[in-house]
């Protein structure tokens, strides 16, 4: 990049650190805040306050100001854990309204050949969160990948011996789709998974 | 957005003031952001770097760190000023590696609908900057739409009675088109514009 000053090269290389920001998006960025120095500082200020107020909550490990987070502490029912990969995942599940227990965020899925091993998820964390006996159900929200599932697969190994009921998210037609572009996998587990009316 | 933390919704409203970043983009972005603390820091960190540091060079109005820039300052060919609508136009003028004189930035172009007038724009300066008599050629590259043009025009109509030539970059079909998708006024331009072999 020839003649740009070397503060904002700087920063075209932080924004392309970004997903899905490339040399030209990073360019359009760049030049958006130079215009408005107000934005700017904003952004700053506000990303220095997320580095600084964010943390993980000690109990479900999503993410929080105050520890333990607002859904660990308000009353929701005890009795049943939902198990995701990462905290944005909550904000999927709540938008959902479905689901009134807790959460447990795993920050990851098992994945060997990237070398993610059990030991690297909150999978002891979840465990013990489970000893004590007042939980009766543990869903699975992890992702429907390869690693996601395998993932469901070992917690369901694990929990199943402590006479906890193991749930995972059922498999079916997204809402408003169109039967004719569906996956035959996905087809296939929405017969499986059929209901009577 | 239920249930993020304060700093956090501050954070998506800032990232949503940037071009082409809707409410996904901007929580993907600010995930991304948490998961890398140091990234996080970093891009903070030169956003700030870039307010205090970056300004508008006093001559030509583009943006350096030094007062006036590298532009105006290392030896170029002083006959000849390219006019832009942005700093952002200067790189591409710059990676054509087509142009060797110098370069003036409007910040803008005409347009009275959105109370755009040639007083907010740089235009005054740039006469200024013709006055002495060394500049033979103004190539006006404002952009090619409706503002650009007029901008085009209106200079055009200022500049030609000081004896200085006005060139516009030419219209004509871009590198490696499909003619058949071609726009009809673009194709006219060309034909117009025909050069002998």
């Amino acid at each position: 990049m020839l003649h740009i000053s070397r503060s904002l090269t700087k920063l075209l290389g932080e924004l392309k650190k970004l997903p899905s920001v490339g040399d030209k998006t990073a360019l359009r960025l760049a030049f958006h805040l130079l215009k408005s120095p107000e934005n700017l500082s904003a952004l700053a200020k506000s990303l220095l306050e997320v580095r600084d107020g964010v943390r993980f909550c000690s109990t479900c490990f999503g993410i929080t100001e105050s520890d333990p987070c607002h859904l660990c502490t308000t009353p929701r029912d005890d009795a049943s854990i939902c198990v995701v990969e990462e905290p944005q995942d909550i904000l999927a599940m709540e938008r959902s309204q479905a689901f009134k227990g807790r959460y447990h965020v795993l920050h990851g899925a098992l994945s060997p050949l990237n070398g993610v091993t059990p030991g690297q998820l909150r999978i002891a964390e979840l465990l013990q969160r489970l000893e004590n006996g007042s939980v009766k159900e543990v869903l699975l929200a992890t992702n429907f990948t390869v690693e996601g599932e395998a993932t469901a697969l070992y917690l369901t190994r694990l929990i199943k011996p402590l006479s906890i009921k193991v749930t995972r998210l059922a498999h079916g037609i997204p809402i408003g789709s169109d039967l004719e572009y569906v996956d035959a996998a996905t087809v296939q587990r929405a017969v499986e998974g059929r209901s009577e009316l």
